[in-house]
């Protein structure tokens, strides 16, 4: 594990640094990832050089979110081309890092089959590395495009629901930069309205139990000079109430074929919130995200997390142990730093319910928003439509 | 402050012990405290033999709960009597201990009115003493047997509701014996579906951001043997939506005229969910709740506490300096201690939005049941009837 070290960024850079990126240093190519570990607390790059360092980083969820998992795949892929290792072998433990996450397979695949084409076609080590690279960066490339156009599509929506332009936006768990090869999914939609100057409001709930809206939303919209408002997810209905919030805007985890979204636990109650005040409820989320094999709702399988993640406080971030200095090699994360477990609050013994996300059926969805377009009302044959939009695009 | 110590209890004591307890030491009389900083860590009792010592022990929520600050009030004002300190300067350092709190005024002027009755009729110190203490358990007394009729009143209502006595009962932040002379409100209704057999399941909300689900209502149920499940609080929607809730029982901090029920904030999204799901929803107060001067839930007015308390975590509980040992002087809880404050989350300078509690109209409520009995429909008419009938009671 010499081969992940740290940086810190001063308070000069451009608004939200990048989540990852590829850089050529003397000593051969790196692939370095904003630690979100360490966010909100700082913003420290971790530098990885090499296959395991880059397992070590998405097993302590220093990366996480599902498209930019996908992008780090990819890239760790082109790391390991690049540097003259097993590309098999590095595929294999880069797939092995999350088991569960289906875009991190993806990308790890996808580079993965470039290198084996460019292989085929006769390529030497060094050709086969600039394909797999070349593959990374095109999966990268169309994560951003996608969130642009999410946005535009997302902002012209707001825009004629709510007329007027000066929106109060509330969101769950974290949606931005932080997740994505772009600006996003449901954050870059706000983002967007605040750079038109339309956005009046960001209301960020915490997202319980892991507190990805408080940590990572937060920072976001800081960094973002956005204004914004952490609450307690259960402090949404007294806002609803007082006709504080023009519209609730969501990410998703996965899209079933009838339009029955899972998302972050949390999101179901603010749909029903949302329709018992009459408040739009809008999904954001690429056309990648609607699984076809899934009929619907009922289909989805949940995902039940430990009980710790609830009966014991989260972590505080982990502060960096080196600061201002490349190339000096940092302890590993515990899984104790990683964010998932701390103090207890709970007796001892005590069994928690703690679903990962929940669904929110298709009559709750004002409308989903896609890189291809927007779907309302919700329904299967629109979602359908869109999707073969998108792969038509992809073929072309 | 050499006046509060703390001794220890071991596992061998019956179910839920106490809250609070006047006790005849050689020494002299004390009013001993449950010390809930310290749940569900430990149960250790503070011992307060001075009025200071009491003020603290509010100050610090080492006893917390609305009733049972009235009573803590009322028994401080007899501890002040017995020992021979001035009553009225007692009277008011316990008034200003919390001076939001409407019950912990209520049972301080009710023990220093018995006290100057006393006096004014020639008693001397020991007999006005004797007058106070009097006061102080007979308002003990009364609010042990509110809670009794409440669970009555409410296991009927449940049965009524729900044929069949298999109950699966959500319920929200902490309503038993740790706010109460008795065993509470609302958790005295699951109690007593408990010790009947008709319990099948009490979800317990963590309650953010104290986290008084998880940190004390989770005690009582484990403490009662009771089968419950700890949840956060966005998580409920999903217990909604797969038919695992037959009914939510919350408690009330404030009831208006027309029914509208102020409480802890996360209360009205659960009424929304409960409607929605065709859930019964069900308060649990007693008449005394209920506040004829405020007309409707537009005229309460809802506190905003710190953001302090959703951008930093709760500190965890605080674990005893001194166990096993009587007699022994314990050091002053800080504020860190209370509970109230913990390492941040959120990035420095974020605002939130902290809302004490949120406000459920009577729409929306299936049933309110009190000590006199149970209003349901929730409408004005019914429930001027019932205070009416608690007066009654009171003057006869």
């Amino acid at each position: 594990m010499a081969d992940q070290y740290v940086q810190t960024l001063d308070g000069e850079q451009p608004p939200g640094p990048g989540s990852l990126r590829w850089d050529e240093l003397p000593e051969g190519p790196v692939l370095v990832l904003l630690d979100q570990r360490r966010l909100p607390v700082e913003e420290a790059e971790l530098v990885c050089t090499d296959v395991p360092a880059l397992v070590d980083a998405i097993r302590t969820l220093a990366v996480r979110g599902a498209p930019l998992l996908g992008i780090a795949g990819a890239y760790g892929v082109a790391l390991a081309a690049s540097r003259g290792y097993d590309v098999a072998e590095a595929a294999a433990l880069l797939e092995g890092a999350r088991p569960t996450a289906v875009n991190l397979g993806y990308g790890v695949r996808r580079a993965a089959g470039a290198y084996e084409a460019a292989v085929g076609r006769g390529a030497d080590g060094q050709r086969a590395a600039a394909a797999v690279l070349a593959e990374a960066r095109q999966l990268h490339r169309e994560d951003a495009e996608a969130s642009e156009r999410m946005a535009r599509h997302g902002l012209a929506l707001l825009d004629e629901l709510l007329p007027g332009g000066s929106h109060r936006i509330l969101t769950h768990c974290n949606t931005g930069r932080l997740v994505s090869g772009g600006e996003g999914t449901a954050f870059a939609v706000a983002l967007a309205a605040h750079r038109e100057g339309r956005l009046r409001k960001l209301w960020v709930d915490e997202t319980r139990p892991l507190l990805q809206g408080a940590r990572l939303t937060a920072y976001e919209a800081a960094r973002n000079g956005m204004a914004y408002t952490l609450l307690t997810d259960n402090a949404a209905g007294s806002l609803f109430a007082a006709g504080e919030v023009d519209a609730v805007l969501i990410g998703a985890d996965r899209i079933a074929a009838d339009g029955s979204v899972a998302n972050k636990v949390g999101s179901y109650p603010l749909a029903v919130l949302a329709r018992y005040h009459h408040v739009p409820f809008i999904v954001v989320a690429p056309t990648t995200t609607v699984d076809p094999a899934t009929p619907d709702g009922a289909s989805i399988e949940v995902e039940q997390r430990s009980g710790q993640e609830v009966t014991e406080l989260p972590a505080p971030p982990v502060p960096a142990t080196v600061t201002g200095v490349t190339g000096l090699p940092v302890p590993r994360a515990t899984e104790a730093g990683s964010g998932l477990s701390g103090p207890p609050v709970a007796p001892v013994g005590t069994q928690a319910y703690n679903p990962a996300f929940d669904v929110t059926p298709p009559e709750l969805v004002t409308a989903i928003v896609t890189e291809e377009g927007v779907v309302s009302p919700v329904t299967g044959a629109g979602i359908a439509e869109l999707c073969a939009r998108s792969r038509q695009v992809t073929i072309s």
